[in-house]
């Protein structure tokens, strides 16, 4: 019944184990393996006891060489940065093997973009090969692709609602602020004290102040592309005590001589189709996303006309980042890109 | 002992309540009276089973027209806009009685403008008389006022902030953002279901997008008091799964020639001195202010060097309400300042 | 390709948009409609805009009148206890169509027991006719039912447990103690004083002390049928914080001559077959049952061994609600149980 | 003005912070040192800068051997158990101070029991001098000691409302069960998986279960001396996902003959008095007691009258160690006891 063979790479962390809860409805992939060096060997439900049903007990995790030995359709990569440039050689000669790959690694096109907010790229020959998997807009791209970088959480929630206004060249390319705010999972399952109960329950924070953040260099890599000049936008990152969600709160300011109406007209257009994308009538909340791979996307102009306020929202772990990577491998693959995934 | 006797109007919401919290410990004050119609002649720890300790036994409610017989030092009034305009007459003809009122009515210059966001004002005569009681700033007018408005939650976190850089032309008065977050206590305690727990937990949203909140109204005149020009700013006001704190993210463009020293200098002059106000080195989060009176404000440039990111931390129902309304009585009655408030 | 028709009568509060959701992925159940007398055709997308999908788009509630006239395989009822039982008259006679009630009025046999804890019952001639739906002991009665009452949340975590202990005779049936815990929505999506987000959030509190609790009625009944005694437990509510989730904790003894090992072999054996049971070996969390139809047991005996404890825990809205409901309706239609069901 | 001087041993966990917290409102005490190896030489509010005030500007952190030449009224230790008893000999020999010690180390009468639940005691020679510091019951003893043990948090929770009534002879010493509910702060500040933001938030479960938590020492210590019998309950202790606050439901039965209404009378009896006791005729919430350092405590029968439930709610940080810890060393001082604490 499932036809196609997949495995996970480095799955214990939260974007592997969301990829394990989407993947149990998936009606043609069949997870073939799943790796992690430190619980080789180990059954899932007994590393994960919340993973109770049929598929923990049938999987248990292996090491990434003797994944490499597996015949599989599809892998997913869910190891971090560095480490999966370095370590993805071992399936990359693969003939027809699709990678999407939920780290920073195959994101950029610039390696010295790369370097300037992760490290030296391990392997810089790859960035031209690989590509942008934001497919809500590049869908073509990554039907042909073998190499797809899955975009990142906030650069999705930010790029959806823009790329479009600044290819058709609606808004001014500079002076653009996002305002974003995420749930705690954003940060990782690794233990720290910006992490603790005490310190984000009941409290509120930003971080990153000053276009920091590493994901300001796909969101300006992407935005640079749509627009056709060098663009910085100004990105303030915060910490929400929730889960799971993300909401930006995007400042724009449109091209003299274009109407609100025509902004909102242009992103009506943009995702009538899309399956993922929608315009909202309402503002959105996070939690009306939450669990699903959707994109909600907001806009009103300011009292005084002179910007409008776009917010979208998105569930950081789905919409922005094993969702996506799973619509990603959907199309790459040619089935159904809405296959495991919730609308 | 206690030398002042103090009456507190309408003192069941959250604003009365935190108020009565914070008179337990003040050292001069005694509440004399605090009225509700609807709990007229129950005791307070009847009501209110959580104020257990031996104040709320010997504290009942009584009537407005009654309280308006007493005879006290000041009296706050927690009546919602429009009801305190007409109710406060039973106590504005008294002499020396201070008034420190809760609601918009005092807040602003301008009846047309309270008009334009709340309701015609039913006694604009008196906008002359009272001051808008931002005492960390404004501490001389407190003094010799008789009738304060104390101000808003959201514009207590923007104005302490900007109000000196305005004062000192070292920002453009034009395109201020401030994408604000406050806690949900600051919806107040009518029950809804925009605050019911299951919409609010775990969640996150904006609202009042375009400019449309009340506050507006406050934080735009008194920014124009400030720069000498007609300031209009982009306000976006989102709420927090949080009980209490709001956080301000504020965006301005320091004028030509202006560096970021010059801001954080003004900044730090400005406040050397003040009790509740601090310039912080470090992002604050919410929780580091939470039942104190303190503002704390962080600053620092864009990555680009454009615009200056601003980030101001208050406790909505301490600062943002009955703190600084307390902090008011007590310069107006000539105690000192910070009595009864957490520094 | 989904072969079965199926509708939801008062589909708007909690249980009726958990079934919404679960029905999304039901691969043999096509909703044939929705009713609200409320919002009678408006389009579902329009009431509730967090439900964007083509689900969403393409249903249109209508009155419970003109559902009465489609044809269906199967109906489920969110209606409220009392008016479930009048309103079902419309769908009683119909020959086949099977009725999964989430109301309490299917769920006794004893009309005089409805009546202490709910009211006079307004068809106790049904209390005959309907079974108790609590399937993953009782499918063979659910397999050959026409009318199911749904258990209720609380319920569902203390029977799974006790009823396999009892019907052996392991555990004493008197003093059996629950101190349960429940998530937010389990108070339903009403507005009230007591779910007001600044009420509940950061805080705990006990609720209906002294047995008063209505699931009192179907606990002690079906506990009072699996050990052959009347049984009167000891049960405590409390409100949890959180959204979704219910824990017991629930204090039995062994009978004199039992064994730990047997209470915990019986629990296993009974379950060993159960997709939706599953026995833990450590204390499991509310967390690792969020959104599925899972409810998870674990034993421990007490230091002194003259108690064990037994920890449950469920999703309030999946198995103890709307996954439940599916879960008898997939058996009473013959499909497979776990159709539409996260494990 | 403030006449004594005290100092605080390991003022950098919780307990540390909050102690810190209350005494700057506390009219007699003035902190002459806090110690922490780690931090020695730092200014207080350059480690936790969420203390802004002029108290935090002016404490700096300094070793223990350095304290241990400051002269004072007065050392709070909040060392962990075991390097507390170890560490306080540089302080016990001193003539006149008084010590309150926040760890287990002197709570208990009987090494052998510390050591079944801790570790061998390094100095079981002072557990003859100490005495156990609950002092709303043992406010004589507290006053003429010079070490005192303050009580660990659950049991504080389980013995105000216990201990009158075994006294009494009112209930049955075996067969008491404690279910004990508290928030994530009682776990502490150290970081661990456990309380990670994303495994507490919107979660809840069980910890503990067997009577294995230390706190069943001084538990069982403690009603054993109350009842005349050897006591040992059943005590399951529950994380909540809430900052502070811990919620005992209690479970005993009366003594043949005993009615509730005795002891419902004899709790109200005891407390009469009680600044920080009081007896609720509502369900109280964690959030009724937040901050302060009140335990309120409520009663009803079960249904059936078998049993009486007990619910009683504290402050785990304040009448669960810092402020018990105040009130201990107000009264061994000979200060009023509620200086510094709210009721």
């Amino acid at each position: 019944m499932k036809n196609k063979k997949i495995g996970i790479l480095g799955a214990t962390g939260y974007t592997g184990i969301e990829l394990l809860r989407l993947l149990r409805n998936h009606s043609e992939f069949e997870i073939d393996f799943i790796t992690s060096e430190r619980y080789a060997g180990q059954r899932l439900d007994q590393v994960f006891p919340a993973l109770t049903g049929k598929l923990a007990g049938a999987l248990s995790f292996i090491s990434m060489v003797d994944a490499s030995q597996r015949s599989v359709a599809g892998v997913f990569s869910c190891l971090p940065h560095q480490t999966a440039a370095e370590e993805l050689k071992l399936f990359l000669d693969k003939e027809d093997v699709v990678i999407v790959d939920l780290s920073a690694d195959f994101r950029l096109n610039s390696a010295a973009l790369y370097e300037q907010y992760y490290c030296p790229h391990p392997r810089p020959e790859l960035l031209e090969k690989s590509i942008y998997g934001l497919c809500d807009l590049f869908a073509e791209e990554v039907k042909s692709s073998k190499l797809i970088g899955s975009p990142g959480c906030y650069p999705t929630s930010i790029l959806l609602p823009l790329i479009p206004l600044l290819q058709k060249g609606l808004i001014e390319a500079h002076g653009i602020i996002s305002d974003s705010k995420s749930g705690t999972s954003g940060a990782g399952k690794k233990i720290s004290e910006g992490t603790h109960f005490m310190e984000v329950h009941d409290s509120f924070t930003a971080y990153g102040i000053g276009d920091t953040h590493r994901h300001c260099s796909e969101i300006n890599e992407q935005l640079s592309l749509a627009s056709g000049e060098e663009v910085s936008i100004t990105f303030t990152p915060h910490l929400l005590p929730i889960a799971r969600g993300i909401l930006s709160t995007i400042y724009v300011k449109p091209k003299t001589g274009v109407s609100y109406a025509q902004i909102q007209e242009t992103l009506r257009e943009t995702y009538a189709e899309a399956t993922f994308v929608s315009i909202s009538e309402k503002i959105p909340k996070t939690s009306w996303v939450r669990g699903t791979n959707q994109c909600m996307i907001y806009s009103q102009p300011t009292h005084n006309e002179s910007q409008v306020v776009i917010v979208s929202v998105i569930d950081n772990l789905v919409k922005g980042a094993s969702g996506q990577a799973l619509q990603n491998m959907n199309i790459a693959l040619g089935v159904a890109s809405e296959l495991g995934l919730e609308v």
